[in-house]
Order: C-alpha cells, then sequence, then structure tokens
C-alpha cells in the first residue's frame, strides 16, 4: 500500500516513520524540503496509485481547509482524504459537502499519542462513511497501538465524529489533569505530610486513581521535586474550548471541565479584572484596604 | 434604657452613637482608654440596672468567647447577653449552654452595614429565645434602618440561627460581587465595547441587575477609570468559608459561591501550584515548553 | 417626531405606549392585525417622514434578519434602523454590513426592564456610530427611565455593543440570581433556622446584599411560602449561553455565570447521563450498590 | 510474625486473608462470631506476642474512637496499634496524643483497593513516627502490591498523613470520574456519534487519558449499553466532604473537586430548592411561567 501525506512536522513526522515501518510506503510533503518526500503536492499524487489515499496533518483553520480544497481539485472520484489534523468536526462537515459531489471520500481522524506515538501506537478516533472507513483501515491498523483493534481504534460516527470524539476526549484529559493538580496543591499546603512526591507514586498500583498521567505527574516530581521553579502559564488548544463551547450548544452541564479550563485562563493572567472590581467592591462597602 | 456595649472599634463606636441618638443610655468598654466609658467590664456591669443588657462586640474567636465567660461570671439571673460580633454559629450554641443554667439570656446578633450603618442604620439577623428578643427589641429598634420592622431585623431562629443567617448573607455577598466582576471583566476584555463604566451606570435604574452593590461598582469606576492599578489580592472573612463549609455539611449544592471564594483564594497566590501540576503534566506528555 | 416599529408583542406594545405617552407618534406593524396600525411594512414606511427611523422588535434570528433585509430595501440613504431585539452582537455585525453601504443607519439596542418597564422606564444599552445615536436620542429618552440619562441609557460602543452590553448584562443576572438561591437552599436546610423568608426581607434595607431582585425574592416567598410545589424546571435564554462562550472566545475565567447556567440546564434533566456514569463507575470499583 | 487484627468486615476479611497467604499469623476479632478467630478483644490481646500490634478496621468515628481507646487500655508500652480506616486525621491526632503518654506507638495507615485488593494488592498510605512504621513494615509488604515498594506504599508523614493522603486520594478520584463523566453525557448528546462505548474503549491504549477507571467505565458500559435504566443516584463518603474542607481551611481553590461532590448531593435531590428560587425569580420579574 502508497499513501501521500501532507504535513511532516512533529506528529507528521513520526507517523510517517510508523507507517514505513509497517511496510506502508509513504510519499510525504511539506513546506519545509528537508523533511518532504516530493517536491509539490501536485508531485506526491502523482506518484500515488487509484484509488488514490492521501493523509492531511497540516494545522487546523486555514491551512488544513485550502489543502484539502487543493486535494479535491487534484483527486479524482473514488480517492480519500483523511484529515487526520485537529480540526473543528464542523470544518469536516463544510469540506465533505464539497468533497462528496466530486465523488471524493473524506474521513476525519482524531489522533492521540503525541510523542510516544511513534513506537507505543496512536490512539485514533475516525468519522466517515463504512466503505470509505474500510479503505482506510490498513493505516489505521498501522498506526494504532498493537493488541485488540477496538482498544486503540474507533469508528465514531458519521463525518465530524471522530474529530469530535478527540475534542471530548482532550476536554476531559484538562478535567483529570486539574483533579490531579488540586490533590497535588492541598497535599503541598498541609504541614504533616513530608512525602508528597510519595504519595502519588504509592497510587500506581492497587489504588483507584492509577493512570497514565498519575505516572507522568510522578516522572514530572522525579525531574523537578515539589515542581519548584515551573511557573503556573498554561496554554490551551481548540479542543477544550470547543468541548465547553459543545456542552452549552447540546446543554449539558459541564462544571469539572469548563473549570479547569478556566484555570488555564487565569493561570495566564498577571492581575484579574474581576478580582479587582471584587477588591474595588470591598473597598467601597467596607472600607477594606485596596492594595494598588 | 441603659445597655452595656464591650468593644468599641470601628463598629462598636458607631453603634454607641446610633443607640445614643434614639436615647438609649449606653455604658462603653473597650481596651483602649481613649474610647471607653467605664475602666473596667466590671465597672461597666455595675453601672447597668437589673435586670442588665450587655452588648458584646469583640473579634470573634477566643476574645468573644473569653468576654461572654467573664459576663457569665458578673451577671446574674434575668440578665442578657447579645453577642453581636461575627461568631461562627456553633461557638453561639456552646457559650448558650454555659449561661442557659444560670439563668443568664443569650441572644447571637448578626449585624450588616459597615460604614454606612451609622446613619441608614444596621441589618440585623437575631437568634435566641422569644422572651429574650423581646426584651432587646428597643435595641434592635434603635440600631436597625427605619421603616418597617421586617425590613431591617429578624428573629431567624435559635440561638445561634442570627449568625447563622448573617453567614449566608456574607455568602451570597460573595456570589453577587464576583457575577457583577465576571461581566465586568468581560465587557472590558471586548474591543467592539468603549464604554464599560457607562455599561454598568446604565444598569441602575430599570434594569433587572440594579442593587447597591452595582451603585458601588460604578462609583469605584468613578473613583479609578478601569480599575487601573488596582491590586486583585482579595481577603476573605470566616463567613464566606463557613457558608461553604456548611454547604457541605448539609449536601447543598453550591457552586457559585464556593467559585467566588475560590477565586479569593487564587487571587492571593503568586504561582498557583495546581497549574504548576497542570504545565508540567503537559510538558511531560506533549512536549510543551515549561516555563520556568 | 414619528417613526415606525416592528413587532407589537408584549415588549412592543408597551414601548409603543410608553413612546406615544412622551408625545412621541408610532406607527407600528404586526404579523397580528389586532395589534398593527398599518397592514403591510411598506404601508408602515409610506407613512413616516424622511429621515425616517424604524424600530424593530421581532424575535432574533431569522425574524429579525429578514425584517431587517426587507427594511434596507424600503429604506434609502439617510434612514435609521434601531434593532431593538435580542439579537446577538453578531448578527448586528453582519447586518450593519449590509446596511452601510447603502447609507442607511444602523443602531442596535439591548432593552432591559419586562413586564414593568410600561410604567418605570426601560434600561437601554445601545451600539452604533455617534451620528446615528445622537439622532435616535429622543426615542431613547422617553424610552428610558427618568432621572439622569446616563443611568438608564449608555452609547456602549461600536455597532454590537448595545447587544453585547445587554448580553452581559443578563449572564450576571444568572450569576445574582444563582447566589440568592444558593443561599435560600442552605437557610431553608437548617433546622435551627425558622424563619427563611424573614432573613431575606431583613436584608431589604441596610445590608451589602439589598437589590431589586431581593425583593422580588421576597415577593416570592410572600405569594408561595417557602416556594413549596415550584418546579426546579428552568429554561434559559440565548444570552446566558452566548455570554459564557464569549468568555471562551476572550479567555475570560467565568465560573460562577457558567455555573449558573450548568445549574439551569441540570435542572430540566430527569436523570444525570454524567451522574448515571459516576453510579455505574462506583459499583464498577466498590460493590457499591447501583439503583436501577 | 502474628498481629491481631479488629473488624472483619468486606474489607478486613480480605486483608487478613492476604496476609495468611503471605505467612503472617492474624488473630481476629469481630462483633460476629462467624468470623472471628477470638471471642473477645481481652483474648485476642492475650494471644498475641509482646511487642503486640494490633490492626483497627472498623467503622469511623465512634467505633474506632472507642476500639482505640479500649486498646490503650490493654495494650502496653511498646506495643503499636495500625488504624486502618477511614478516619479523618483530626482524629488520628487526637487519639495519638492519648497514645503517646502511654507509650504505645500510633500509626495511620489508609487502604485503598476495594474488592481488588485481595489479589492485586491494597495500595497503602501510612502516617506516623519512623521507628513504629519500621516495625510495622512487614505488615504494609504483606498487603501492598507486588513491585517496588514506593509503587504501592508511603510512609506520608506524621501521625495522620497517612488518612490524609488517603482522603485527598479519593477527592481525586471524584474529580477523575467526573470528568469521564461529562465526556459521557456530551458525547452520548451528540448525535453525529454512533458508538460511545467504541470511543472510550479506544482510549484505552496508547491515549493521554487512559486509566484504569476507563476501563471500568467501558466495562460498565459492556455490562449495562449507554448506562440506560442505572439511576443517578449517588451517595458520597467522608473523604470527598473533607477534602473540600481541607481545601477552604488551607486557602487552596479546589473547583474541580468541589463541583464533583456538588453534582453528587445535587443527582439525590427530586427538587432543587435553589432552582426553585430561580425559577420563582423568573417568574416574578419576567413574567415567565412557573412549573408547578
Amino acid at each position: 500500500m502508497k499513501i501521500g501525506m501532507i504535513g511532516l512536522g512533529k506528529m507528521g513526522s513520526n507517523m510517517r516513520e510508523r507507517l514505513r515501518r509497517s511496510g506502508i510506503e509513504v510519499v510525504g510533503y511539506d513546506l519545509d524540503e528537508n523533511l518532504r518526500d516530493a517536491d509539490s503536492i501536485e508531485e506526491m499524487v502523482e506518484q500515488l496509485e487509484s484509488p488514490k489515499i492521501v493523509w492531511v496533518m497540516v494545522p487546523h483553520g486555514d491551512p488544513t481547509r485550502s489543502t484539502v480544497e487543493k486535494l479535491g481539485e487534484l483527486l479524482q472520484e473514488g480517492d480519500l482524504i483523511i484529515e487526520g489534523g485537529n480540526s473543528k468536526y464542523t470544518e469536516d462537515r463544510e469540506l465533505d459537502a464539497i468533497m462528496e459531489p466530486k465523488g471524493i471520500g473524506y474521513v476525519d481522524c482524531g489522533v492521540s499519542g503525541g510523542i510516544w506515538g511513534l513506537d507505543n501506537g496512536y490512539g485514533l478516533m475516525c468519522g466517515g462513511r463504512d466503505a470509505d472507513v474500510e479503505r482506510a483501515m490498513p493505516v489505521f491498523d498501522a498506526l494504532r497501538p498493537e493488541g485488540p483493534r477496538e482498544e486503540g481504534f474507533v469508528h465514531a460516527g458519521e463525518v465530524g465524529a471522530g474529530h469530535y470524539a478527540k475534542m471530548v476526549h482532550n476536554g476531559i484529559e484538562y478535567g483529570l489533569m486539574h483533579a490531579y493538580a488540586e490533590g497535588f496543591e492541598l497535599l503541598l499546603a498541609k504541614d504533616i505530610v513530608k512525602d508528597v512526591k510519595g504519595c502519588f507514586q504509592a497510587w500506581s498500583r492497587g489504588t483507584v486513581v492509577r493512570s497514565w498521567l498519575l505516572d507522568l505527574l510522578v516522572t514530572a516530581l522525579d525531574d523537578t521535586p515539589e515542581l519548584k521553579g515551573i511557573d503556573e502559564y498554561t496554554t490551551d488548544s481548540g479542543e477544550g474550548r470547543w468541548t465547553v463551547e459543545e456542552a452549552i450548544e447540546n446543554a449539558v452541564p459541564m462544571p469539572v471541565i469548563s473549570a479547569a479550563l478556566f484555570a488555564r485562563f487565569a493561570s495566564r493572567q498577571e492581575n484579574s479584572p474581576a478580582m479587582q472590581a471584587v477588591a474595588a467592591l470591598r473597598g467601597q462597602f467596607g472600607g477594606h484596604a485596596v492594595k494598588m
């Protein structure tokens, strides 16, 4: 099997490598000359055999949209595009609506795994029509972790459902991380507790909270005792925001994940305007001193 | 009528003044020689006529406890103690259990009004036995705002209920202030909005959110345009914490007031340990750069 | 002065009446024959003198959009549309972009006041160009509460800023209501508190939490003691959701208002799927009985 | 080695069994005649050799307190009590203060593992003086999971620190469970997602959110597709409440874990009094219909 791949950044390059290790030929294209196998998207498409499969792995938003639209002009009826980036599911729906009349298949695929994926495999969540997903299955099987397919791959539903599942996955991740983080802060604050890292490590086996994130937190505490010197500043990607927006859209109460998202916003503020207002109000009615 | 008052700080002094304006004699005692009318609690008690009434207005915790216990030794059956400070209701229950066998009445009274109370009157919430509350009514009527009694005074329930009601009042206050504060921050963040103060001021009449706190926020925005330079640092008094603790004790969901309380905690942190943990975790699994 | 008004529902009819009371002529149009003064929008527009002003007061979304677009065909350069409904500010921006090239002015105006507005006046927040707002000022002055203009009216900023301010107003309202509601629930839960309504009423004067909403809650507790029999089911309008979405868009932490919004979502659920999941999980690891 | 164990319920019996499997003799006592090895605590204590070790595994609160106090009379200088139940850490501090003058060692130990512990081992978190913990180490090594000691055991700090760590563990557990639960609800609500269980299962390997709780949720979804018929009703144990109370006590913001706790409270309400208040307020100012 031979597929095209557009976008050879940190994720894309590793995925190309994992595909090659399992015997799938990959013709890669990237803006960076040092990374690519073909010098243009046209050239890449020409090197594939019909029906052609192209995996798109570029930043979401305009880059993904323009890349898919360009493929829509180069590919033909019966070919297949897999959008493996971080698109919002609504974008998938719009792009599919352009491809569908041309007879070009469209499958969206959320990819989890980060820097660990090359060796351990990537968790994959895809959305699309049955026949399209079926056709791409050798690619998915090569990328996902070894073991039973259903433990590392899901055909979640219609076009968009793959990125939707990945979005929810990331939202959950926000909540999980913050739950551990709150526990960390409380243990650190309590004087009778002398070995905070030891507590987390002791939960690694046999307790209800054991998880991969817990293991990573233990590693982080090994690397940086009590996390001293690490700045609270934390960015957020689109998926966390989209998850809460979707909760609102679907009238789903989401206090935990939204709290985790808001805490990230707050971590980037030097001085919270909301708390300035609270402080100012207290100064007005209570004669409480206001710090300037 | 003539009563004793122990504790002549900012609140106590103003209350003594308001009582005197309405014709009630007050013998005040304070550690500060310049404020007091009598040089000791004993002397103060001696100057009162039986059955005696003493209003206690000292810091909550040990000062209140030791003051009330001392009064328990100086007063006699039929006398009455009004605990007007910020005691936790459980403290009232304990102190009453000491006074009750001696036949000394105990009424707890939450007092709201701050620096505005002297002229406008104080909102009063009291707890105790009917006969004791009835006896203290001239004092309450002198302190509360003019107008119908029930709009500035309540006999909320048993001993402790007054401070309980005041505690809940303050918890609500936390939530109200933070709701305005979040709105302030969002308006300030939005580029198309050019007159944030004007928005709040326009709500002063005729809109659903009009309130005294809103008026104060407008004043604060007049004093300090856009609150520039005010520090987010905000302390919290016992009542906010107790309110959420009572919510937990009584299995009452309290997301709004607890969020307002937690935001105050966060306003005093230089670097959030919880967010350090989140940042460190992201560094572990995503290869995201961690700021040091 | 003579203006047109489209939409004579509960709000529109009252506003027409208030305008007429202050001497402004109004030609109203509505789908309902019994309410309208003109039998078509065309007829209504014809009865106005140039430069013409038309106030639009129909449901947000498609009705507002199609009405404004129709006015765009009937009105001429120099005329003015005031969108007084509950449009999202983004809709205002889009509609203005259609009107601006035609030389038709566009002002958006958030209106607060509900059933009390006819007699007390409406809180008004508008957005638009200075000249357009200036032209509409007699209309605004007639609708707003008496007293200083700035206490019932604001020109908040660019086109869209009026509805934006109204949106934030409603978001704040969600938070305020829920803060009182949490306090109500806690007071009700506590056995030593015997007079819950009395507590709220005692805060009406002289305390920090006094407000119009507090007065309404006292009235509600008068009407329905302890609110017995009232169903928790609470709907939410667009503004609450939009406020939280805008908070996410602008990276503004909004724990209080979002919690109030989520509580409304939850109030409409028979059985929370999230809590089903928690119950099921506890059944898995703890052998805790799961209720079916 | 031979130790005593008081309390042979679900947990205690399994722990006795695991200890015996690893060669430690256990003399157990329980109120239930069918479970116990000795017919009284006195008899149990007599059968041990000095210095004696007794593991207490009875319900927290009064049963634990009276059991430990009784042991304080039966044991002698140099003996050791291990409190392995769910005591609050403050209780440990008080009991140790009674034992310490008698020269009786006191170690508190939080035990995690539930019904899986017998075969997999229990996660152990203990607090106490170094010498006491050292003496009990063979017991801890027998109970904890196989593998490196530090991955299933921690000496967290002073007396009380063990139960403190276990309390925080359980608080984190609340947050983790609710994060997955919110994700479940959103996936279930979205029409384009057709295989909700498949999504969770696909995260089992290779994704950031993989954990034991995730595996359990997949099992639960296997047992009860889409969790249909499971009631939302969820109880809460002391530890979740204590965690949030400690957060308040130590000024630690804890939005995520508190939200998870509040959601449990709400799951047990037929009709939320807070939302009754919100509904009633809306009825007052908006003329919105109130459901009765």
